[in-house]
């Protein structure tokens, strides 16, 4: 079965679900174009998600994606919340902020049976998740109303495991993609392989469809994906400077510039390893070394620093997440930029 | 031009060379099927390289490329050189070694004028190198007689900086790559990128033909290779179970087994990041933060180690370079492979 065949697509290219940078507006276009528009729910509020699927379906009839994060919420510990915070003294105090104001708190939450509860009145077609999957039983609900599950792999164990769960295709995640790496069975960083290595792995590796995500920023990236046995792609980066995204113009501004030739991956944003364009605060404490809490406790303390520095116009402080290759960034309508990248099929 | 004409072939499938597992057998195989073979000079004084440039000259007529590292001789630090001793004092006390019998001493000569000289005898089609290039007279030198001049680039910087000084094709030595990275501009690992990121940037950038290395295993990766722009492709793990090469038998076995799937980057077995399957050593040590001196000085602290374990059959102290896809190799000949690697084109 093809990935349009699964899903009901007419374009087996998916636009990625980025936390942060995106509301419904970006997914309508890419799913009214013919692709898989993604809405990402990690960073919602169950309130905020209902008005989000709410836009999405009143704007289009045709299917989309809902992604969730499905992480082990952290027990806080204090210790190295300190020490965190002990890292980032000298920046509050550059920047005039008194740490004594910062609250403590999550800044992204797993999906729950209450957001299981609420998409089942919308059931959308798809549902992915990154960082695993949901428990069991939270599975098997989602499941029941029809909708299609996905993941992202970033081994072949991975690939395998989410298989034997039973998802419907799966998401190779190549080490050049931007925003959070999504491994779950092994914290080690070696294992992370580039998408030339991963996704024929991967696809050796399992029966069903693998769709391809990293690095891919136009229609000659489509077809080696496809060349290399992908059923289809997911693509990030290249839709940040679509008018439909909500990329800040300092985010923006970072990807048109040459700097955004270099990323890393970096902890200090949120205490798991994401990919974003090298900046002030991730050469500062290195970017993978910082000592910081748990996933996603990291948030918290840094977010002050991002907010007061974004106000002088600085991305200093800010997740600037990009995958390795921006060469296809381009600030035309998403929908039409769906339709290039398909362009070669 | 195409990368056939540019280098009188049939087949755009250079065969890397690869220091260690291999001698002109292999790149007799390759040439005579069509590819470019290739013989690395690196580890081989001036009378074996005599001995192997003969040989390969005597058994094929077609063109073939020879490879030299292009580094700095560094300067011994006796300091940096006990720490690595002290370091590896356990496994020196466990296998039995007498660390006072240990000499000290290079592993790798950079290109040379008497290389250059020895050369001007057989003048090769191609010459490739790593590392950068040779000093502007010697390249000016190997020029002369007509022999093209490659080298390998991890990021658009350094091809924009190899097509500055006239190669004719530049190597995008990806991310997935097995053995000693090439970087030379940046020691920053943080800036070397997934061949799906890197060669298109590194193909918008220059005007040289480029050759797509890391990850490519098969006819389908050198397919997508070409779908990104590639005129050619360098491959070489897929090359290390023909019968042709002098791979070690234990080095074999670990491509064969799934321990091959798990590499990374490592600086314990000469000084600078190269990547290999995970063993012993690595692991123990810590692939990249083990106190080495500098390349290719750490070479000959554990070269005794290496050897004596691989005298009782463990592959726990060998360099099992590999790239991130071990799924290409094959025990058949290297002209096969050549043949099939070029199937899909």
């Amino acid at each position: 079965m093809t990935l349009q065949q699964l899903f009901g697509i007419q374009l087996p290219i998916i636009q990625a679900p980025m936390a942060g940078v995106q509301d419904h507006r970006l997914a309508v276009a890419v799913s009214n174009a013919g692709g898989l528009g993604s809405l990402p729910a990690a960073m919602l509020s169950l309130e905020a998600l209902r008005t989000e699927l709410t836009a999405l379906q009143a704007q289009t009839d045709q299917p989309f994606n809902v992604n969730f994060f499905c992480h082990c919420p952290p027990v806080p510990d204090a210790e190295r919340e300190a020490k965190w915070r002990a890292a980032l003294a000298p920046f509050y105090a550059e920047l005039d902020l008194d740490p004594a104001q910062i609250p403590i708190g999550p800044g992204r939450a797993p999906f729950s049976a209450e957001a299981a509860e609420l998409l089942a009145e919308f059931r959308p077609a798809v549902l992915s998740f990154h960082f695993g999957l949901p428990a069991p039983e939270l599975l098997a609900q989602v499941r029941s109303w029809g909708s299609k599950v996905i993941a992202s792999a970033t081994t072949v164990a991975e690939a395998l495991w989410l298989e034997a769960q039973g998802v419907d295709a799966i998401i190779a995640q190549g080490l050049e993609a931007g925003g959070h790496r999504g491994h779950f069975l092994s914290m080690d960083l070696t294992e992370q392989a580039g998408l030339f290595a991963l996704l024929p792995r991967i696809v050796q590796a399992v029966k069903v469809p693998v769709i391809a995500a990293g690095g891919i920023a136009d229609a000659q990236g489509v077809a080696a994906a496809m060349a290399l046995g992908a059923a289809g792609v997911q693509v990030g980066s290249a839709y940040l400077l679509c008018p439909e995204a909500t990329t800040s113009a300092i985010h923006r501004a970072a990807l048109q510039s040459s700097g955004s030739g270099h990323t890393a991956l970096t902890t200090v944003f949120s205490g798991r390893p994401a990919r974003g364009i090298v900046n002030r605060v991730m050469r500062e404490l290195g970017p993978l070394t910082a000592p910081t809490p748990e996933f996603p406790l990291a948030t918290s303390a840094i977010a002050p620093l991002r907010a007061k520095a974004e106000s002088q116009g600085s991305g200093d402080f800010s997740p600037l997440w990009c995958g390795q290759n921006a060469s296809g960034c381009k600030a035309v309508g998403a929908g039409q930029l769906t339709l290039e990248l398909a362009g070669g099929l």
